[in-house]
């Protein structure tokens, strides 16, 4: 996706030839237009897919869930909590997932009552690196039997591991941008 | 607004004539078609206002935020992170924020470089009870010079303290649903 490429090369921060920094439209600061545009090229490429629930992960990936979700004929948002208040329903389904950014294993949750059989569930998150997280909601989605119609990644680091993982659970896997590489302080996309 | 107030005396679990949990559509399960009504109602309210940004708090304001951006010529969203990944960066403004749902006091932060003196900032968030996270927002706009053209609540508790302080300040406040009292596990709207 072009667009989200440009971005990339224009805003993102690179630092330590490592980590892409991407608060000024993606993580921190929200780029509505932008937003809109990977919405579209989602439903563009899950267009034969059946889709009656987007199922995404705190935080960043709600933002994006929501938009997209009206290119999907309005289907339900579902996040995973990170942080569950004391209000949470008790009745979940839950995961591990180690979050690298923060250098922290979290308990992902989602409520039963939220997640069924009947559901056909594109999963979308904002970066795919270790597979962590992705895997995670997988694994909430396994257990409630819903099926899996998809997984749709802002950016993906291809040079970690996350990729091999979804492909051999034969998902469907599409990021708009794929970076192959950083080298002083350049992105270089696949 | 008619639409909301059914959804919550249809949709909100009534915990111990206190607590109003909107899991099914607003803080786990997220109602797309809902929050454009939404977002349209807030730009209705707030029509006389300039909005050049909106700001909001994690993790349910985001998507509020998210959807209601739409209506106001799509202005990036900012949401104050209450946890911060170690690649945040640490040029921030801060406030204390206590969240009752979850007996536990956080730091919020906004990296400086994504408000400034310039901003005409709508701040959007789902509730309003005791007023804690919204007065946090505020200080972080007030350090960093931003005008605030107003605050927009999805579901206020008016029965707490919360709406009192905003309006000391003189800022014009808008909730969606204003409940007045919960008695015998139902929801009374002013």
């Amino acid at each position: 996706m072009q667009l989200l490429k440009d971005k990339i090369r224009t805003d993102a921060k690179i630092v330590e030839n490592r980590i892409i920094q991407v608060d000024n439209f993606l993580n921190h600061q929200l780029d509505i237009t932008l937003f809109n545009e990977i919405g579209k090229e989602f439903k563009r490429r899950f267009s034969s897919k059946e889709v009656t629930k987007i199922v995404t992960i705190e935080t960043s990936g709600i933002a994006i869930a929501c938009i997209a979700a009206q290119y999907f004929n309005n289907v339900p948002v579902v996040f995973a909590k990170k942080h569950a208040g004391l209000n949470m329903n008790q009745d979940v389904y839950e995961a591990k997932v180690y979050s690298y950014t923060k250098d922290q294993e979290y308990t992902i949750k989602i409520s039963k009552e939220f997640l069924c059989p009947n559901d056909k569930v594109l999963i979308i998150d904002d970066f795919l690196a270790s597979g962590s997280a992705l895997m995670g909601l997988i694994s909430l989605l396994s257990q409630s039997g819903a099926e899996i119609s998809g997984a749709g990644i802002v950016i993906e680091k291809t040079f970690q591991e996350g990729r091999k993982l979804i492909q051999e659970k034969g998902i469907q896997l599409e990021s708009l941008a794929i970076i192959d590489s950083i080298r002083d302080g350049q992105v270089f996309f696949k």
